[in-house]
């Protein structure tokens, strides 16, 4: 049992962008997740835990503490941590009724809820452009709560995504902007791309002055100037998918 | 210029809960979020900025660097930090059409979140139960994106306000609840609490088992157990205040 040096070298090089995308791994942590990943059937390569953590049922290998917080991403190390093999999803275009399609978004946090919210709904697929943050982080599989063992993402010139839906599936694209038409005057058209921009800079230009594109807002009546991205998406995916 | 070194001890003690609650002050930090604190007339006891951060016309102290790193709370400091008053605010029973009630919010992240939602929709306070996080705290005040200036902030407790709410103005009040009625065939009744529960706990039993109080629920129909409790209130108060 135990661990040895250069698997804990590797294991640190994982929380990484570069370490996860030379090996094709990320990193699980904490029981509750681990179940998900279980449950999900994600493809897991090794499992960490400190005794008495996991069931016998569940293959493992034993770590004490103090390795356990060697190759643990978190301040306060929880338990367990797993090295889960990644593939990259086939693209086969849009599929489904609506889905989410983020903007640069650069909040780990944001990112995991958004696609909380993408699994909630059952959409297909969440689609990032390619400057996002990387769906494999350790905070944004933290904040998915297992939604990233059940949404596919891909990352894709946004332009080029929703230009294709447009002409070839017929499919309407809305994006979430503040000089939008209300949420509740729009009919919900299907299928639909709903795009979410980033909390500082919104939608991309571009898309905005596409003639085939639509705004869509949602009324409000306070101080704020806006709501937390993840937030609004949630929001409009309700209003769209009711 | 510059900062005394009582001062800069004064000032971390204004970043835990005690300290707070001592003076009756909290800290704001960075440029835009001390725009917001302006703009809203909160009560700024002094501010610290280092050279050429704030125009001229803004009053404040000039510190070095190193100064303010000494009194920021954040990983990164972020050129300005205020010291702001605070009174709690006055009580006179729940104003307004929805209020949401938070039972056991404990994440800062969400719960400033959750202000930004009651700021968008221009409710009129936001409920606490007594054991949720303080809203003075340094990360409900960043993610609040300046709404802490403009929502009131009630820490009560959560059962009596409902019962009052219910008994003396007639009011509905709506339990977030996976066993719930879906959101889009209850009537939307005003005036109306919303009450959220922890993502851990959810809303506390005994007000679920109170006869006079419903469950609301949003529908899905993917894989996720549950949404984010800031994505969830800012669906139903979408729905709500519709």
């Amino acid at each position: 049992v135990g661990i040895s040096r250069n698997e804990i070298k590797r294991i640190r090089f994982l929380q990484t962008n570069k370490g996860r995308a030379e090996y094709h791994q990320y990193l699980v942590e904490g029981p509750k997740l681990l179940d998900e990943a279980l449950a999900s059937k994600a493809d897991i390569d090794v499992i960490y835990a400190v005794e008495g953590a996991l069931s016998d049922r569940i293959k493992h290998e034993v770590v004490s503490q103090k390795e356990l917080s060697q190759i643990s991403g978190l301040k306060t190390p929880n338990a367990a941590v797993a090295v889960v093999n990644y593939k990259d999803p086939k693209w086969n275009g849009i599929q489904g009724d609506l889905t989410l399609v983020l903007d640069r978004i650069n909040d780990p946090g944001n990112l995991g809820t958004l696609l909380r919210i993408a699994d909630w709904y059952g959409m297909k697929q969440l689609i990032c452009s390619p400057d996002s943050v990387s769906h494999l982080n350790a905070k944004v599989v933290q904040s998915s709560m297992g939604a990233i063992f059940r949404v596919p993402v891909f990352y894709r010139p946004i332009m080029e995504v929703c230009s294709e839906f447009r002409e070839q599936q017929n499919g309407e694209v809305l994006l979430a902007h503040m000089d939008g038409e209300s949420m509740f005057e729009i009919e919900a058209p299907k299928p639909a791309l709903l795009v979410m921009g980033s909390e500082s800079h919104g939608v991309d230009k571009d898309l905005l002055n596409h003639a085939d594109f639509k705004r869509i807002h949602i009324p409000g009546n306070g101080g704020a100037e806006s709501l937390n991205v993840a937030v609004s998406a949630g929001i409009l995916s309700a209003q769209l998918m009711k």
